[in-house]
């Protein structure tokens, strides 16, 4: 993925879990669908379940898994399309309709050719003040990890990276996010003319580079620190699954939270033919530049850039990375740090290595290269369907990347372990005669890892079909990282979720995911989520007593960015969950995201793979079949609750540092009235479509017409929250509730229009963004309000 | 001091200080005394302390230090004795009535013979297993640092620490907190018959030594990580203040919560012939236990020990530390942490070295051994008077420490060496006619280290003078161990404090120390006091607009204990503040803190120095010359409403735990309602007297009967919160609103008994405690009340 999980859970004791936490509501002995399920149909699917669950075995995922890392498989490289025949035999075997789509998009590559003294031309590293020094640019050999040492790997690099030589005293920015180079300004630090050495975390790397880039800086490191993902965290690999030294972590530096796929159709899909803007296909101007010390190496790359910037109407460097970017290991970052001088860092910049950090500039003095190919190149998704019995024309989507930056075991080989048990299970049921009531359509996308190209590509194609038949989605990505269930998702799916949860148990702790999972949320909900105490004034008059059990409902954590979701949620309004199993996983898109990794240290005996494979295959098999749309709307007014209670908590915040500083005239939240008024009605009209959508659910005389009424009614709500000219800066994404943050890349901004006025202190940004939103959330009760008048009777 | 300054302000940039914040209120142009004193008498004090502030210089400072630290001189050695005729000879040249006053106690020295081969008779350490390997207990030689390299340095030890022989496997504890016993539990690891390794922070020692004992460790190593007041903080002396990789800190293991003091006196003063528990003044049974590897030594140890027990009719693990303790540095505590394995630790617990921590146990084994000599001792506090002109049996109190565990140039060095300027500065008033109100007391406390020996053994004898004649108390300890203004105290105070910080500038910024200091407490309040949002629901019908800005009122920190307050705060109800400047200081109760270092990186220029001075100066002199009282209460009601709210918080996340864990019933807070309408009744009160002290000292004509009768009522506000038995388990705490947490030793828990009752879900303890706090709070309203009607003419 795109994405890292940010969560890494050390040690043994990560969340103190209290024994005999009841679950969520009542406990269900039982796991049977509860959900758009009627009695009569309920014991058939049950026994199709019980079957389709025994399905998956860890032997077949370790197969594999074993198979699709045998490469590297760069997306568009000869490995990767191996991989997508693999995967499209697999699925045809197993009783799918399954094809390959191939785009033609824009992808780069590193120069790659291995040197006789061990180097690789192209990239190069060297701390050349205050002692010269080679710094190393591949990652080591592990012993008994065959994997670890390929000639076929590339080197390091970034997916739309820039070309270029910098050579420059070194500035060190933290995370470099725009608080970080703030710091930096109050310090006195100017990065015009440096190179940013900074470290990942926090924020959405290509976005990193475009902070340094805006700030004049003529070149960016991006290196692994200890601290957050390697010894600090637990050992590492090979004795353990943290980041080593010498690990390097690839990725995509475009610029995401703007917008993801191909950036040469960046309205339209990368069809053959497809009319692209002018992006020179063979040296990858203007994206790629070929920087040398801040200035372009050729009036080619500069005239690019201008008949794309007059093209597009829009500033070339808010677009593409424009200054050589290179990924390093802590092992190369090291010497560069410990030459650094000026101040200690500021609070909270210090990482893991064993000396204080310095912000400089310089002493130290680096020179660095990056050497980038840019082609048109094939790329391949795989799309497979198992046809629907009563509404063929109505699709649960299950969608899973293939491509890799290397190997990738666990990003994304043990999503497409996972979803391929699923698969087999899921054809081997309709064998059985299990009838799926909705087509489910199954996507092994390519190139996620550039920026979620193939999917992207293929929802911008499919956009009417699309908004038509797609109920829901379930991204996979990295399917396997840990062994803690990891749910991000939109709030109509929870229940589904939970539901099929509560079906699988977790052979390590012999209890159900949903019972483990819940218990987190509450452990989170007790110590961190804020308490608000009534005034005291009132509690003087009415003392709160205990005999009012405070009131839990968990959520999944919301949609940001960074895998296949996003096209289908942020732009074309499809509800979509994410679900995986996260924990102690340091090697992302390094060298050692290989299948020695995951025999060693993620999941050697592969249970957890069949476990999310189990969980996938439920899932699916009750979204496909229950008679009634398994969405609810409760959940998600609970959670446009939380989100605009987040909002006002960042009104009072800023209220209170407008308190006392002229220069902070006060930003009242114009509009909350509004908004939660509008909430609250939502919230109403949920609760008795819910109650109405079961009970057209329970009801066997229900005729087939209610029901597909109500059906298409209910896969329509979520399209209601759809803006028509989308966000402010980014008209791509069009989902009111949710985005990425503009800032993070990856981290969501739930309301992300009120948001972004809020946090730039926009009232006349705040006035239409609460006008378009209440607009958005008003559309969604009347669809559900349609709905409901749908499944009566 | 005993206290370490927890608060580390790390690199250049700790806090974000937006620029043109607005002080607290309205601006003060001028720095006027603005509390207790009348117009006709304002000009006479502007016009004293103007001169007064002119005396403190940062060459006297430096040369007042300079003599101090000269060597080392822990309580009772000769050459502390030295220190104390130094201090009473220059009080005396400066006017003061300055005598010896000494006292008898119990103390305990480490053997220190130096060996032919570098090492010290009676300690050693080191790793048994798996390598053998002799580790570090001396720290080491600091190039153009003489002091570094000293012979009469005693070698590193615990105050009131057993004297043994340990040789055990080894089990990583983290803070050696009860929870970090409780994970370690959960992840199935027994300390019994092993050796605790934990670090320094979060609590005091000496509970790290209880909590270790008690669940049946042999012996225990404290060591400094570096990720707490190291590398990971900032440079490393000597190229920066932080504590380098051989710097040990020594300290006491006195179980300071419980109470302190000299341990065989714990009711009455240690003076000559003083009755005592029957401990052994030669071999220090039962405090000193000579345990080898979990059993006593010696059948007198043994017997001491029941005896003890006998007389006390207490448990002697429960009061003193029985289990041998080294204090060690991170070069001493890297190999073993290198050499255990088990599981990674959980989060939280990882450390700054570089490598993954493991719990254990092994198969790292220690043999590490301390021996001490316990003896009476003599002590020496220099108490010292500038006698009060109008009510000279009132007094105003200044108290510092004089002794040291090494050198102590900032601890306590810096404030001896701060407030002998402000002593020279009074002197010098007084000889240029200032008449103060009250009398001046000023005390060099000895034996601070062992655990607050001098001050309290003092504050014992003069239990009746001091409740009759305390007026209020500033403490200073390290003074300069930074640069950033750092007060808790008692919030009666925070009006002088403000108003005497706003008469000093701190000459690197050219701004008022209350300005920064205001600053800090707002930047504070904006980012991290929680937000109590009002139900949604209000929100709906009446949205709040920022057209009401949110109030600030900044409050200084809770005192906890772990300096020479304690005494007269917790047992005797005298109102005090503890004043200093803290930032980058890491050497802490090492050898390193010397006169070198505070030249070289603390405070080259003796700037802070003289600052401190200066404010230490302008607060004592309004506090004796103020014809009212200068203390208020409204910010006591304050502090009162939020403390509440602390423990309101505390039930609401409790009444989460206990929402769907039956093991957990529920905890009402039962009272709440009694609690709130008595602090109430107290705000009322304090603004009704605030108002009318106010108006009193400005009233000219107001009668010297009427002063008089007013101030010795103000007063004697703060004794009304004193519990006649004291807090549950600590009958010696009398304070009902203010005491060091029970399980920190340091960090203070407002509302003690309450929040006992609430920590511990006793249903009973709470009714008590709460009926208690009532009773007090009112007895404070009513001692207010008292005051108002003494104030009316």
């Amino acid at each position: 993925m795109l994405r890292r999980t940010t969560q890494v859970v050390t040690g043994a004791v990560a969340i103190v879990i209290t024994s005999g936490l009841a679950g969520f509501g009542q406990d269900q002995e039982r796991s049977s669908p509860s959900l758009g399920f009627s009695t009569a149909q309920r014991a058939a699917q049950v026994e199709a379940e019980t079957r389709a669950l025994a399905v998956p075995t860890p032997a077949r995922a370790r197969a594999w898994l074993r198979t699709l890392t045998e490469e590297p498989h760069v997306a568009g490289t000869p490995a990767d399309h191996k991989t997508a025949l693999f995967v499209r035999d697999k699925l045809q075997e197993w009783g799918w309709d399954a094809s390959i789509v191939e785009y033609e998009v824009l992808l780069n590559y590193p120069e790659n050719l291995r040197l006789p003294d061990g180097d690789v031309s192209g990239t190069s590293l060297e701390l050349v003040r205050p002692d010269r020094q080679k710094l190393p640019v591949l990652e080591s050999f592990v012993k008994n990890d065959k994997d670890s040492v390929s000639g076929k790997a590339f080197p390091a690099f970034h997916g739309y990276g820039a070309s270029g030589t910098a050579n420059a005293q070194v500035v060190y920015a933290n995370y470099a996010r725009p608080e970080d180079f703030d710091s930096l300004e109050r310090m006195g630090i100017d990065v015009r003319g440096k190179i940013v050495l900074a470290r990942y975390g926090e924020l959405f790397r290509g976005l990193k580079v475009r902070n340094a880039q805006k700030r004049g800086a003529v070149g960016i490191l991006i290196y692994s620190d200890p601290a957050d993902d390697g010894y600090a965290k637990g050992d590492v690999y090979p004795g353990g699954p943290f980041r080593p030294g010498s690990a390097i972590q690839r990725g995509s530096v475009q610029f995401l939270s703007l917008g993801p796929g191909d950036p040469s159709t960046p309205n339209g899909p990368s069809i053959k033919g497809a009319k692209r803007l002018p992006i020179d296909p063979v040296n990858g101007f203007p994206l790629n530049n070929h920087f040398v010390s801040g200035s372009f190496a050729s009036d080619k790359a500069r005239h690019a850039g201008d008949a794309w910037e007059k093209e597009t109407g829009l500033v070339r460097d808010d677009y593409f990375a424009s200054i050589p970017a290179l990924p390093i290991s802590y092992d190369a970052a090291r010497p560069i740090l410990e030459a650094l001088a000026g101040d200690n860092v500021p609070s909270g910049w210090q990482g893991g290595l064993p000396f204080a950090y310095h912000v400089g500039p310089g002493p130290a003095e680096v020179r660095f290269s990056t050497t980038m190919h840019y082609e048109l190149r094939p790329i391949w998704n795989v799309i497979a369907k198992l046809k629907g019995e009563v509404e063929p024309d109505r699709w649960v989507m299950v969608g899973n990347h293939r491509d890799a930056w290397v190997y990738g075991a666990v990003d994304p080989g043990s999503g497409s372990a996972a979803t391929l048990e699923m698969c087999r299970a899921l054809g081997t049921a309709v064998k059985n005669g299990w009838k799926p009531r909705r087509t489910i359509v199954y996507a092994s996308w390519d190139a996620e890892e550039y920026g979620l190209v193939g999917s992207t590509e293929w929802a911008e194609e499919h956009e009417k079909t699309l908004d038509e038949k797609a109920v829901l989605m379930l991204n996979v990505d990295s399917a396997v990282a840990g062994t803690e269930l990891d749910v991000d998702g939109v709030p109509s799916l929870r229940d589904l979720l939970l539901d099929s949860a509560d079906a699988v148990t977790d052979v390590r702790t012999g209890r159900s995911l949903r019972k483990t999972w819940v218990e987190h949320r509450r452990a989170r909900w007790i110590s961190q989520v804020p308490v608000d105490l009534p005034a005291l004034e009132a509690e003087k008059d009415s003392p709160r007593d205990s005999s009012v059990a405070p009131r839990f409902s968990p959520q999944m954590d919301p949609l940001g960015s960074g895998s296949d979701y996003t096209a289908f949620v942020d732009h074309l309004g499809i509800p979509a969950v994410d679900v995986g199993f996260s924990g102690r996983y340091g090697v992302y898109h390094s060298i050692y995201d290989n299948f020695h990794w995951m025999e060693t240290q993620g999941d050697p005996e592969f249970l957890t793979h069949t476990m999310a494979a189990r969980l996938y295959t439920v899932f699916v098999m009750r979204a496909a079949a229950a008679r009634v749309v398994p969405l609810t709307f409760t959940p998600y007014a609970e959670a446009l609750g939380e989100h605009l209670d987040d909002l006002r908590r960042m009104v009072e915040r800023k209220a209170r540092a407008s308190s006392a500083d002229p220069s902070k005239p006060p930003f009242p939240f114009k509009g909350v009235a509004e908004l939660s008024q509008s909430i609250a009605r939502f919230a109403d009209q949920a609760k008795s479509l819910d109650r109405q959508a079961a009970a057209t659910a329970a009801d066997e005389d229900a005729t087939a017409e209610r029901l597909t009424r109500l059906n298409d009614a209910l896969s329509r709500v979520e399209r209601a929250f759809l803006l028509k000219d989308g966000l402010p800066d980014r008209p791509w994404f069009k989902h009111a509730v949710y985005a990425p943050g503009l800032t993070t890349g990856y981290a969501s901004w739930p309301l992300p229009g009120v948001r972004q006025a809020i946090a730039t202190s926009n009232a006349e940004m705040l006035a239409a963004q609460v006008s378009a939103l209440v607009e958005r959330i008003d559309a969604a009760t009347a669809a559900m309000k349609d709905a409901e008048s749908a499944a009566k009777p």
